[in-house]
């Protein structure tokens, strides 16, 4: 069991590294040997190290709050936002949330060595399909303290090892809360290994690690999109992506005009910056005109301008016009492009055509309706008659989320403790051979 | 509905194409609007489509033959080996098997559609997991015109189309059977596009595809371990790979030896050139002396020959001495390594360090050894007392399979119908707004 010596050793390795190939390659031979270790473990053990981990941050509030001051200090330095900046910030109240969360984590059930499938063949084999760990998660993220907590918590409860590269901005507060979980996990089985904050902040560091497909089993970037798309490039190893999300409300013909209202309103107003909220509005040319202007007044109460083709504007005076770029805009903000349409097959197509996959509501009493959009479009979620802003892992009841997939691989939609694991095959057998 | 000029027109396409990328280009458009004619169809449609390809291919017997020919004529330009030839060669009885290969994928239930999980949550959403297809897949395959029919009909029956690039050397038989599979299609609801056979023979069109992730889902490449090495460095979609198959036998302490001695001729002998036959053997040192004497004996009856440890060799004299290389080898041939583990964590830690994460096997009576080797093994698959060539989809049951991947990310092991799908959520409510 690693003891305080180590700890010293490790955390002072970062700075000292002369070669940095070569610092990232042993934080990965690290990760893959912890990644052993942990496949081995009795889901308990996890357990009572998150729980362990809860205890350690509240215990020393003091110096996570006063690592976070040094990085609060920076931030100007930095350039930051006042909204990164309130990010940034933790308080004791949101140190409280990160121990929480940890445990509610901790009290999610084991994902790992679950049956999820199972045959028996006429020679007798009994063929188990069993989840198993991923082995090693790199995971790139932005500068929220909070996400350093939670994507360890997530990563090692599925029996992962975690390699952790957060924003420079965060990073004393990154490495405050690194080191209570790892003062945990030296009360534990849990090797120290299986959480690793990356050092250096050197931005070649990542390049290195992209390139390790031999030992990091997935890579999964959060932060803008231009991050993603390097990392998508450069990536040897399969990569969990969440791209942008240009949401759409569909208000068919068939649609209870009130529940239009308030889902359209919700879609797009209840949280503009996140990649659940609408984006574009899609109205049934049938209902248009008993809609699209009270419907639209009551997103301009929420200061919303409309962008819309020129069926919107004959009926909303206060539009602007769409481009064809409108449609494909992902605003994040109050902006909101709209358009009339014939059929809910041309919904369909629109969304298929400019949407990104993310999530798409329709609002319609028709069952028949409801079935073609739910079976035709193309995204991770399909919001009947229901606020696109529940595609969330919290919501789905996941209980836990490293993020929104938008690829069809492997993970879509909300990421929890499942997407985090793969399968193995077992099968049983008291001598079979193959005729 | 397409008629038999556009096939023509289609057919020739390839031989003018004086703009290569825009060829690919354009087949890429094709598959993907295929594809979402696919997702629209009942699944009776495209199990009807593979019942009337069986009748045209039975009722073309001649005219495939007569292609065949042609390859097998050329065979001999292309240096073909005599075993390479010999799975190139169609005859009445091969073809009929191909055609009884579509009409069992017919009979196989539709994977598109189902509920794989369901959550109803406090608000009263009512969350659906549920398969949906991947979209398009890119497929590139060896000389064998018999997977020409099976992809495309595993690939179509899960809702995708398919973009084939056969080898060159069967270039002729593959075209007979695509068209045959389009004579059918033209009879159906099934685009024709869902199955395009790429006309080129030119290799830079496999890079073109590569570089299409905006409208290929997935690639999947099958053939030698340079063109899988090749596909995975140049493609930017998610690829499913099937790397060697270094397979083991492990033969522990509480072994019933006459089980084990059966296991591990049948794993090595009974076909000894394919993915799931093992390579290497591992005894526990308490029963070596009882074990490998007959064992070795039994395999050299086999005419195989044995590369052990210096433990291996004092009971095995005719053994020849073992290099660590031959640990990581895939012979496919006639040769097997081994050696003497003092323990079954040994035996693990072998297997993980030195094999391919495809298939291991363990012989036992202790049910100890069982639960620690199929929880710590790192592979697609673990065989407790069975031959490592059980390890396919038709023995698994899968009906059918497009190759067996070496990947933990989305499809590990046999890949079938459900690992050629996805997953999308569909959420119903009745008016929900998030709070």
């Amino acid at each position: 069991m690693p003891d305080a010596s180590d700890l010293t050793a490790r955390s002072s390795l970062g700075s000292v590294a002369a070669d940095l190939e070569a610092y990232c390659s042993a934080v990965a031979d690290r990760a893959r040997r912890a990644a052993a270790c942990l496949a081995r473990l009795q889901g308990g053990v996890k357990d009572h190290w998150l729980r362990r981990s809860a205890a350690c941050l509240r215990r020393s509030q003091e110096a996570v709050l006063e690592a976070n001051r040094q990085d609060l200090d920076a931030a100007a330095q930095y350039r930051l936002t006042d909204s990164q900046i309130d990010r940034l910030r933790l308080t004791p109240a949101r140190l409280e949330a990160i121990a929480a969360a940890l445990e509610q984590i901790a009290a999610l059930p084991d994902p790992v060595g679950r049956v999820i499938g199972s045959t028996v063949r006429p020679n007798g084999l009994s063929i188990h399909k069993v989840r198993a760990p991923l082995g090693v998660v790199f995971f790139i993220y932005e500068s929220r303290p909070n996400v350093t907590a939670d994507a360890a918590a997530i990563c090692v409860k599925a029996g992962n090892a975690v390699i952790l590269r957060g924003g420079k901005e965060a990073i004393h507060s990154s490495r405050a809360i690194v080191s209570q979980l790892h003062e945990a996990a030296a009360e534990t089985a849990v090797p120290l290994d299986a959480v690793q904050l990356v050092e250096t902040l050197d931005r070649d560091a990542v390049g290195h690690f992209l390139r390790m497909a031999d030992r990091i089993d997935v890579t999964i970037p959060r932060g803008g999109e231009s991050l993603i798309r390097r990392v998508a490039a450069e990536a040897r190893m399969p990569v969990i992506k969440h791209f942008d999300g240009n949401c759409h409300v569909y208000v068919d013909a068939a649609a209870d005009l009130a529940k239009a209202e308030a889902i359209l309103v919700n879609s797009k107003c209840q949280r503009m910056g996140v990649c659940n909220a609408a984006e574009s509005l899609l109205v049934h040319a049938e209902i248009a005109a008993r809609f699209l202007p009270a419907a639209c007044q009551a997103l301009q109460t929420h200061g919303i301008e409309i962008r819309g083709d020129e069926r919107v504007r004959r009926l909303v005076p206060q539009a602007v016009p769409a481009t064809e770029q409108d449609y494909r805009t992902e605003f994040l903000g109050p902006v909101l492009s709209a358009c009339v349409v014939d059929s809910v097959e041309e919904a369909i197509a629109h969304i298929n055509r400019y949407g990104s996959r993310h999530t798409d509501a329709i609002v319609t009493e028709s069952l028949a309706a409801a079935r073609k959009f739910a079976v035709e479009v193309d995204s991770a979620a399909v919001m009947i008659n229901a606020s696109t802003r529940f595609n969330d892992g919290g919501e789905f009841g996941l209980g836990a989320e490293i993020g929104i997939s938008t690829d069809k691989f492997h993970a879509r939609g909300p990421c929890g403790l499942e997407e985090l694991t793969c399968y193995k095959y077992v099968v049983h057998g008291d001598g079979q051979i193959r005729a």
